[in-house]
C-alpha cells in the first residue's frame, strides 16, 4: 500500500510536491484541500480529489501525511498546530526567529494526539540547515557563510509590487562574487549584508509612472534594499513574461574551520544547490521527508521535528541493505 | 562528566581524533592502546594514557567509547567485531565492497552485548555517503558523481613504493576539470575512469635505478593507474620532503536531477571538501560521531548503524533548543 498524501492549499510549492510524488511510487496524491471554491482548482494529479478545505475533518482515516502548503506570514502558524491534531504534518515554515515559538506550538498539539510534525522543511531551513549543523559539529572552531542566489526572492518581489506606480517586478538575490572568492579561499570575515549579496531588480511601471520614484523608493526600502546595492532595470511586460517567468533559485553554505594539533590545519565545507524551479525543489524535499513522517508515526512516535531529529534512512525507499551496498 | 574516549592505535587518523578531542569540551581522551610498546609510543595529549592493546580489557568501564584507528585491509575486518563485544565502537571501514559483510559481522557482536558500533565514518565513506543518500532521495530521477581529489592517496602512493627501484612516493587524485565542468553544467554523462580522473605522481628512485622501467610499471600497474591518465615525475628525496609532506585532499559529491510535471526542470546539489588534512578531518567526523554513539548507548541502543542510521542532532554539543534558534 502507498503512503497516501495530502495537500492544503495549491499554490507554487504544493504544485511541486504534486510533480514529486509522482517520481515516488511509494506514495500517491489522495487529495487537495483548497480554500477557494473546487470547482475552480485545476490539478494536474487526475486521481486525486479536490475538495473544500472543510472535509478536511472527514478525511481523518484516509490520509497518511498532510503538506501544509501555505505562507509563513499568516497561514502556517495557525494552520500546523490546528491539523497536527487530526494528522501527521510536515510545513516549510521559514521564518527563522519565530522557529521556536512554532515548534513549541506544534509539538504540544502533536504529542498529545499521537502525531509526527515535521516544520521548517525545504531547502532553508531544511538541506542549508542540515549542512550548517553537520559541518557545526564536525569543524567546532569555524565560521559558516550563507549566500542566496542567483535567483528570484518571492518576498523582495512582492515588496516591489507593492510600490504605487509598479504593475509587476521580480528581484534576483545575487551573491557578491568577491566575497564568495574570499570565504572558499579560506578567509572567515566578518561581513555586512552589502558584502555579501546585491540586488537586481526588473520592473514592469504602469503607464506615465514616475520612474524616477519608483527607483528612489526600491532602494531606499528598509530591511528589503536600503542595506544593499540595489539595480532596478525598467522593462516591459513582454520582457518580463519573457526572460523573467521561471523561479530558479540556490545559493550554498560554507564552512571555514580549522583543525590540528595547533590549529593548523583549514578545511573548507560547501553544499551548493543550482536550482531550475525553487518551488520543486522545495517540494521534492518535502515529499522525501513527508515519508520519513509516515515511518516515524508508524515507529508510533509522537511530537514536533525538525531536519536535525530525523535520521537520513528514513528518507530513502531504498532497504537499509540497499543503502549500505550501493550510496555508503 | 566528559565523553571519556580512548584510541586503539597511534596512526594518522588516531592523531587526528586526538587533536578533535581537544577542540571539543564535552570530551576527554583517556588512552591510547598500541600493538607496539607502549614506550615507543609518544602521543601529544599529557593526561591521557598510554598502553598496551593487552590492557583494554580491564578498561571495560573507564571508557565510553573506543575509536578504532586501524586499517579496512587486516585490522578493522577483526578488530571492529572483537571489541564491539566489550566497547562501544566506532571506525572508518573503507573497502566498500565488503561494507554489508563488516556490518553483519559487527552488528551481531554488539546486539549480543548491548553495545553502540558505528563502521564506515569519515568522509567517503561518512559524509560524501550522506549526501548521495540524500540527495537519491530528494531528487530520484537523477544521477549522482563523485569526484576525488586534488589530493594524496595513501593507497595509490603505497603501490608505486612496493615497485623495485623506488624510495619513496607520492601520488594525487585529480579530477578532470572538462569533465567536471559537463556535469555541472547539468549533463549526466556515463563516465569511464580514465574521463573522471587523472593521476599524478612525484617519485625518488633509488640511486641507479631505471626511471623508464619505473615509469612503465606505474603507468601499466591494473587497477591503480592503468585506466588513467598517469603522469610521473621523478624528484628528490629533498624536493618531496619540502613539496609533498602534507596530506591535503578533498572531492565533491554531485548529483544532478530533474523535477516538475514534465521533468523540465534541472537541479544540481553539489557538496565539495578542501581538506587541508585529510586524517584530521576525517579524525574529526569520528569525533562528533563518536559523541552521537555515546548518546545512543545512554539511550539504551545497540546495534551496528552508519551514517544513514544517525539523526544529525545526536553529533552536536548544542542542545536542541539551541540548534533550532541558531541553525535551522
Amino acid at each position: 500500500m502507498s503512503i497516501r498524501i495530502a495537500l492544503l492549499g495549491y499554490g507554487n510549492l504544493s504544485r511541486g510536491v504534486e510533480s514529486a510524488i509522482r517520481q515516488n511510487p511509494d506514495m500517491e496524491l489522495v487529495a487537495v484541500f483548497s480554500r477557494r471554491d473546487p470547482a475552480t482548482v485545476k490539478i494536474r494529479d487526475t486521481k486525486a480529489a479536490v475538495l473544500s478545505v472543510e472535509e478536511l475533518p472527514a478525511w481523518k482515516d484516509k490520509i497518511d501525511v498532510l503538506v501544509l502548503g501555505g505562507g509563513s506570514a499568516t497561514d502556517l502558524p495557525e494552520q500546523t498546530p490546528k491539523y497536527a491534531e487530526m494528522f501527521n504534518v510536515i510545513d516549510s515554515f521559514d521564518t527563522h526567529a519565530r522557529i521556536p515559538e512554532h515548534f513549541a506550538n506544534v509539538d504540544k498539539v502533536a504529542k498529545e494526539n499521537g502525531h509526527v510534525a515535521v516544520i521548517s522543511m525545504g531547502w532553508d531551513p531544511g538541506m542549508f540547515s542540515l549542512m550548517r549543523m553537520i559541518s557545526d559539529a564536525v569543524l567546532p572552531e569555524g565560521k559558516h557563510y550563507t549566500f542566496w542566489g542567483r535567483g528570484v526572492s518571492q518576498g523582495h518581489s512582492d515588496a516591489i509590487r507593492r510600490i504605487p506606480g509598479v504593475k509587476d517586478a521580480r528581484q534576483y538575490t545575487v551573491p557578491v562574487e568577491s566575497t564568495v572568492a574570499r570565504v572558499r579561499n579560506g578567509e572567515t570575515p566578518e561581513l555586512t549584508a552589502r558584502e555579501q549579496h546585491t540586488r537586481e531588480c526588473y520592473v514592469v511601471a504602469e503607464e506615465g509612472a514616475d520612474l524616477q520614484k519608483i527607483e528612489e523608493a526600491i532602494k531606499t526600502m528598509p530591511n528589503y534594499f536600503a542595506d544593499y546595492d540595489t539595480t532596478v532595470h525598467f522593462i516591459s511586460e513582454e520582457e518580463l513574461k519573457r526572460d523573467h517567468s521561471g523561479l530558479p533559485h540556490g545559493g550554498f553554505v560554507l564552512r571555514s574551520g580549522v583543525t590540528g594539533w595547533e590549529k593548523e590545519h583549514k578545511h573548507i565545507v560547501e553544499y551548493n544547490l543550482k536550482l531550475d524551479s525553487n518551488p520543486e525543489f522545495t517540494g521534492s524535499v518535502i515529499t522525501a521527508y513527508a515519508r520519513a513522517v509516515y515511518r516515524l508515526a508508524q515507529e508510533g512516535q509522537a511530537g514536533c521535528k525538525t531536519v536535525f531529529d530525523i535520521a537520513p534512512a528514513y528518507l530513502s525507499p531504498k532497504s537499509p541493505e540497499e543503502l549500505r551496498a550501493h550510496l555508503l
